[in-house]
């Protein structure tokens, strides 16, 4: 089946996002049953969701999955819900790259509230952490450029009734990233390239089993 | 304007729960505009919402502030969504004061993936902000209890649709229970009551502007 | 017995030093067996501790509490142990009042590595945890001004034999000063007012049992 | 060089103790200037020092690095101190491997109250940072039996006026263990097992610097 994998450029200052190292590598080596496609999306709000829409009708894969940074996580943590709205909070001074700061608007004002994962998501997290990788669901994706990208791919397979699936997944901080950042929480590039192959494989194997 | 105020019993072997203090103070000074009514819920999944929607159908409310324990959190969190999913994770110990332990499970099966708050939660917290009590607004109400009665809810008002607002607001441990346990963050009881205080103002304000 | 309490000026931003709210209210109610005497301290190395020392030597006070803020902590922590150690690490952007920023300093090139607190750390965590307030032991008062007073102190009491006790115990953020910094831990000053008398009324006991 | 690494054994149930498998591993590949012995040391309070003595007296290292764990943290942590107690806090739950809980106990009656690492923890932070590993001085490393291993060896240098170096090191949990403890941060064992490779080598290095 033909997946289709994102990430994200750097964003806030950082010289590199460790999402993109994966999509880099995550190529290298043949996934049974998996014909991989990769593209790295902007962190600009709305346009990672367009530049994402035209990959989409471009290859027309069978899965999706969207990677991105939640510095902070400990574990890597596919997302359960996307939610319609574009926010960043007051006190906050994040911004994407090209300074956009929304607060309180809709991703999509016609959209309903909230949308599910339509990814395995349980069975991608149990079968990471039974291979000794630390993962979790989430139950939030926030209100940024990650949650908008989501909310547009799942608004469009729905509203397009197309026959495929997709999700998103956040990734903790690498650990190349916390050295210099002292207290962040982190895993390795290793870790977390091999919980992206054990989440496809997850995926090839759940389609062949419908 | 008449509004309802919940809390929930003790859960987890606490003694009491902070909310339960709220309510039994939340009436004792008036607030203009607002004719309070109060009523406990029990931590059990399903009951929660069924004893709501009794008290709902009875009172007949203009609006409805559900309260519930976050304990880890640092501030008073109005939340935005509530999503349409009773799970605890496996690896978490926690169950309902019955031992329930739902995994994956819809709280209404034809109900959508989830529903904003239709609390107005950002003037509640700018104004808990200005007075100097720590607010913000959460994205996720969890899997737990406090989701499955605010989601109920808000299927509830939005099936029947009914003339009233409602929505759930989460308040820290309370500095009594964090005596006994090092390292939890928590908030005074008058610091909560009087952000409570503040969040019924807010509605009545905002309600009158309308 | 003259109990002398300092705090110290705001820092780093801050329009107001929690502790400083402390040492204005601290007298206003008399604590029997106490006379109490305060004391507001500069946020600068070395500085911090002459001025201490001064008042030291002019009010011969029995026992010294120092107060300073450690933000980020969810209680009120009587300090174990001052260290003979001036630091501010390489990754901290921190300075004090006046731009030092000094590395792997002594604060006395001649004096020990370590000095215990005089104070009767335990019995004062202990009674505050009893009266609902949120305390612990902390095993470590960092490297910065706040260490700096407490090692300085502790070293003059040692060196000159003086029959007095002394010690330094961190205080988490006021709710007010949490209300603009969201996720940051507090307590409101009301409880971290009765903290502070407790722990005065601990060491006014505690003397008269010896 | 000879070098002395110890490691713990598990601990508080958990089947595997991150250090003892850095012990396992590092001495496969020569590190050049360093001859490595390795020792598994009790997690019993006094016996985890008497042990490490034995060890020392007869191997008679140049250097000894203990390692231990200290789950929560996200870094990999060379302590700056070892203090004279042997306290579990009231509130914790924690015993070592023989259920043994002292309170308020010094290591050594007649000891100071602290001792600085002899380490070069200042050069080893820096160059694991340097190298992309998650690397920080800590100001304190308890009160458990890894600050009691670390005050005894210490302490028994300095009496004894013997012509070698020590200290100890934090390691944060292991991805494996984390991957059963949702929250924990972590790293993984090649980065933790590399960050005790650039130690050593740091310490020879420092030592042909002298």
């Amino acid at each position: 089946m033909k997946i289709l994998i994102t990430a994200f450029e750097p964003f806030g200052g950082d010289a590199i996002n460790p999402t993109e190292r994966l999509l880099m590598d995550i190529g290298k080596e043949p996934i049974e049953g998996a014909e991989i496609h990769t593209r790295l999306l902007p962190v600009v709000f709305d346009e990672c969701a367009d530049k994402l829409l035209e990959t989409v009708a471009e290859i027309r894969p069978d899965a999706v999955i969207c990677c991105g940074l939640a510095s902070g996580r400990t574990s890597i943590t596919p997302e359960q819900i996307a939610i319609n709205l574009k926010e960043v909070p007051k006190e906050s001074s994040v911004a994407d790259n090209q300074g956009n700061r929304p607060y309180n608007e809709r991703v999509n004002p016609e959209g309903p509230d909230g949308l599910f994962s339509l990814l395995p998501v349980r069975a991608m997290t149990d079968n990471m952490k039974e291979q000794g990788i630390p993962a979790s669901i989430s139950y939030s994706a926030g209100t940024f450029i990650c949650n908008n990208t989501m909310y547009a791919l799942l608004d469009h397979i729905r509203t397009n009734r197309l026959p495929m699936i997709g999700g998103f997944v956040h990734f903790p901080a690498s650990t190349e990233m916390a050295a210099s950042k002292p207290g962040l929480p982190s895993l390795s590039h290793d870790t977390m390239l091999n919980g992206l192959k054990i989440m496809i494989e997850t995926i090839v194997k759940e389609s062949f089993r419908d």
